[in-house]
């Protein structure tokens, strides 16, 4: 099968050596309570997409998923690791001890990856978004979240790209491929509108942070052209009202953080 | 704590495009045995390192053992296309439908991951193995199999790089970090054999397979270098028998070939 499908190269990875944004810079507590937002986010998605890891329908797909997550993991490092410069926390601090209403995450990122079809819608939602987020951010006056920005946006596109690709496979397969595509769209699409939100954060910083409400004309053009192609029209299914930024989750956060967090906070530093 | 580290740089993934050997190269039935085994070693310690995604006790590590995963899939790809077309089977073909006893790999690489020592231990064993190999195997008279070796040999280097850091960061670390890293040593030394008995696949294709025995001493002396810059010795227990290349395989394979076939297993092609 993966002689068939389109191959797309995912960008891949950033360690340590290649963590975007100054290493002196210190962040604002402003600034740091939007950054734990966007990382909060990335964050959560790499961690559910990372279930996918040797689960994947094709080896191909196991390794663009894998990158993926990767990718998302290392914006949240990024993210991560400049907001804690605000009152002295690592990333791993940030990662492994807060609580999950300490977490800032939005709803969609935390749904659960359902079958194959729900984990491509919701890469679909985010990657729009994401791709949306970073091209503006770019434009921020805080130089470390516009590099981060600069880095994010290539890798995003990509993952638009396979998530669209993914899309008109699903959707223009089988009689059941776009069946499930189409409940899954059914069921992730409310949980696009808070993407928008103009959270506190984002309001406090003008010139700084993205006001997420100025993204969704774009996004909402994006999406109706994928979609478009696949032969489905955009849902018209109310929003959730979510509530992620201001530290209110679904009932998926929680086994994702324990997870997540088990073996640091087990062996604080790893030091055992 | 990961800014006190060592970061290496692991080399990541070959996708699609990246992928190694000339496509046209057709295997002998020969040579595809030999692939096999070789690529199912790499499939299967890939499959028990992705566990460790977003589980590992820092953000940093979790990206590390996610690229040698990576890495280790990318070779396993490599080598099952390569396989495959000696009878028209493709890489998915091979992964997803052999059983049990059709798997050739060796017996460490299925070993659990344990606490967080077992798998660097299984790690620094496995890369010491992998890069003798694919160090000799440059030299292989199939151009494929050699250009595989290759590309293969750059990034196993890394991985034995970050295993010797672990393993010193471990052995050397505190009291209970040492003990369970001696407990690990013992426990997988016992497999360490295997990885050195002259299976039929190898002895019948020389110039072009390399003759595990030949590996031996070269890798015994890298372990023992890198054992006693932690202050260690090289277990004197005995080795197990093995079987892997005969398909015979401990109590592991079972269920983490389970994992790896079921979504492609339920739906053939994933074309639903």
């Amino acid at each position: 099968m993966s002689s068939e499908s389109s191959h797309i190269s995912v960008d891949t990875v950033a360690l340590d050596a290649e963590l975007v944004g100054d290493e002196a810079a210190v962040s604002s507590p402003a600034v740091a309570e939007y950054a734990i937002g966007l990382g909060d986010d990335a964050l959560i998605l790499a961690q559910q997409l990372g279930w996918w890891i040797s689960r994947a329908p094709e080896l191909e797909e196991d390794i663009a998923l894998a990158n993926i997550a990767l990718d998302l993991l290392g914006h949240a490092r990024s993210l991560l690791r400049y907001a804690g410069t605000a009152d002295g926390r690592s990333e791993d601090d940030l990662a492994y001890w807060r609580d999950e209403h300490e977490y800032r995450s939005r709803w969609l990122f935390e749904q659960p990856n359902g079958d194959f079809a729900h984990t491509i819608v919701r890469q679909l939602l985010a990657s729009a978004y994401f791709r949306a987020l970073y091209d503006a951010l770019t434009a921020s006056t805080d130089p470390t979240l516009a590099a981060i920005a600069a880095k994010a946006q290539k890798e995003v596109t990509y993952h638009l790209d396979h998530a669209a690709q993914w899309m008109r496979r699903l959707a223009l397969g089988t009689d059941e491929s776009r069946r499930r595509t189409i409940i899954a769209l059914t069921d992730l699409w409310p949980y696009l509108g808070e993407l928008f939100d103009d959270d506190r954060a984002a309001r406090a910083l003008p010139a700084i942070a993205v006001l997420p409400s100025t993204l969704r004309e774009g996004v909402d053009a994006e999406l109706a052209g994928i979609l478009s192609a696949c032969g489905l029209d955009a849902p018209t299914i109310p929003f959730s009202s979510g509530g992620g930024r201001e530290g209110r989750h679904s009932s998926y956060l929680g086994p994702l953080l324990a997870e997540l967090q088990v073996l640091a906070r087990q062996h604080p530093g790893a030091s055992w």
